[in-house]
């Protein structure tokens, strides 16, 4: 532990009382000062992100990177917004579940409560420091933000917006404090703080994920990588199969849902579904690594592909490239999934129910798909309303994380005096 | 990672595929086959335990211990019930929840389905053996269980019921396994295990809850110690409040829902309340550790106490010791559960429903109770049918983990070939 970590918790620890009585009100009250607070700064905040990205250029930050860490007025305008959707969202708290009575009388129900102190752990992109708030302050939790270094001047900006919306509506401005000390100890702190933050949300990359197995003592819900898996069948419509599996892979291939491996029934390899597929993923810029059976075919219409490698089956390309593998079948299919998917994300094309059901009901990943693309897991397009990241591990959250997946539920009896025989 | 745990898990991995896709039917087969079997294995069983009984007195295990450790023909035939009693439940996998369609028509639901590969460790009491494993298959999970040294003959004549159990109905008899070599480097192994261990469930005392902080990697619910309170409010009624109290502490005090800490209302001190409470408490072999303000009165009356130290505010005596303190009222009991509690129970008495609805809104435990006994918060008790634990973490599961929190939800997309813009 750090003594700045530790005086950041004690401050945590104090504001969760206080934010688990808040009304629903005033909650909503905060977060609507918070946009108005983005809005009134808009400026400042495009002004200290110039500073960040001019440091980041200094560094040669690549091109894509750079375009995730800059805000423009419209972006800024775009996050201030986000805050109001969350605000109108219901609230996850509100709810309380009977469980009906007892044959000696108690009363047994369930109450929505916020899991206490969360700690969001970030990189790159400055609006993940408002989203995380925002979806916290509505669930009535406390949040430490720990955003990326690139990212520093614009998240201090944008932190002090919302601890103004907090401090506007009465609430304590320690419900959302910025980590502002980035060494590493710090966040090594943090993780391993047992018992003084309840939840820890990592989303990064590798070498956080690394950190996390190392240091972490409390509990995790990680954002792990998307495997994802589409599987045309042999009953798939040829025009459906060919607009999902290219949309999954090229509308935007550095995301976690877009498509990363294309298992394809052999029958619609002898058909010309896999060439016609294939040469359209290609004219979009995609390299295609197949397997023996599929680079056959491929080679022989003339359509460029690489000798898929047995690392290719097991890798998040992130990128405009796509592994190819013919299969025998569904189970085929299936088995391939069981032994490489990561549990995120995996989709069938195919007209005949029974294997839908299949393949619905036995991949295991937190998002499956009939005729839609892999780019639909995601809390926005789930109906979610809003997202802290898509968890690939089944305890506590599986798939998208809404509100309700910031909060717990209690057991409350109501008795009359009952004692236990 | 040990060569020994590792074949336990691979063997683990490969029955969770075919436990995922089994029939209810099945696995309700399963459990009785089970139970046919405990029931027709009883000699055995008694047999296997006298052995452990005989080393165990060898050893010069308390009478406490020896009596949790000793299963004779009566309790051999209730482990037998209670599987069946779980068989009978209804089945934690069969709910689908439609969440409705979106804008672009997709239908949207979640489907429940097992964690996966389930590790328990436990001490002692052989029949969490059969519980934990009938848990575990009912739910449609694989479950590794890692008794304690003093059971290990008991735990191997039952554990090689459950397999028997789980062949007869065609079901992998790997989903239960025993681990058989004792060594702490196992444990410790199987805590380690990150990505082929879905969930470990300690249960035990504070060396184990150690080992989990130092060597667990995988994610944890843990069933942690039960520092639990009651609140004897101004308007309680006298003879409830003594019952309650009485109840909590006495009626069983080794377990982690009795009662340990009695906070009382400064008025109940001066109208005679905490004196014959006090008084009904020492006859039954309790000894009290009280406060200033209550010992002065204690005193006065003559019923033995000691002072509280310091420590007593946050100690689990699991035996006939309660700390009790005078309050000024319901704020000041609210900051000392905040303070003090372990998030486990906490009760008050009153005859006010404004003041039992701010204590059952405010107090961050697993289960809050209105005029009743602590000791309900359990399974059983609260309607689970069964459980495999209390939680004290608010991540997954808080409370008592009935079989829906041996499941996860995955979200389920019904598509007509939608592709996102």
């Amino acid at each position: 532990m750090t003594p700045y970590i530790d005086d950041l918790l004690v401050r945590a620890r104090a504001a969760a009382r206080p934010m688990a009585r808040s009304a629903e009100s005033e909650r909503n009250r905060a977060l609507a000062s918070v946009a108005d607070a983005i809005e009134s700064d808009v400026d400042a905040i495009v002004a200290a992100n110039a500073r960040d990205l001019e440091s980041a250029r200094a560094e040669n930050m690549a091109a894509s990177l750079l375009d995730r860490l800059a805000l423009d007025a419209f972006r800024v305008g775009a996050v201030a917004r986000a805050v109001r959707e969350i605000a109108a969202l219901p609230d996850a708290l509100g709810e309380t579940r009977d469980l009906g009575a007892r044959p000696n009388g108690l009363r047994i129900s369930r109450r929505r409560i916020p899991l206490g102190v969360i700690a969001v752990v970030y990189e790159a992109r400055p609006n993940v420091t408002v989203e995380a708030a925002s979806l916290a302050i509505k669930s009535g939790n406390v949040v430490v933000l720990r955003g990326g270094r690139e990212a520093r001047t614009t998240n201090a900006a944008l932190a002090d917006c919302v601890s103004r919306g907090l401090e506007r509506a009465g609430l304590p401005r320690d419900a959302a404090q910025l980590v502002r000390e980035l060494g590493r100890e710090h966040v090594e702190a943090l993780l391993g703080a047992a018992g003084r933050v309840d939840l820890a949300i990592p989303r990064g990359g590798d070498s956080l994920m690394r950190m996390v197995d190392e240091h972490a003592r409390v509990p995790v819900v990680r954002h792990g990588q998307g495997i994802t898996h589409a599987y045309v069948d042999a009953t798939a419509k040829r025009a459906m199969a060919e607009e999902i599996v290219y949309n999954a892979k090229v509308q935007r291939p550095g995301v976690c849902n877009a498509l990363e491996t294309l298992l394809i029934h052999r029958d619609r390899v002898e058909d010309g579904t896999l060439a016609a597929a294939a040469a359209r993923l290609v004219r979009g810029g995609v390299q295609l690594r197949a397997d023996d059976r599929a680079r056959a075919v491929l080679e022989r219409d003339g359509i460029v592909c690489v000798p898929a490698s047995a690392a290719d089956w097991d890798t998040e390309f992130l990128g405009l490239v796509l592994a190819v593998r013919v299969v025998d079948g569904l189970d085929d299919a299936l088995d391939h999934i069981a032994a490489h998917g990561s549990h995120h994300t995996a989709t069938i094309v195919t007209e005949d129910p029974n294997n839908a059901e299949r393949f619905l009901r036995e991949v295991d990943a937190s998002c499956v798909l009939w005729n839609a693309s892999t780019r639909f897991n995601d809390g926005g397009e789930l109906g979610l309303g809003a997202e802290m990241g898509i968890s690939t591990s089944k305890m506590h959250a599986y798939g998208p994380m809404g509100l309700r997946e910031l909060t717990a539920e209690k057991f409350v009896v109501h008795g009359a005096g009952q004692t236990r025989e």
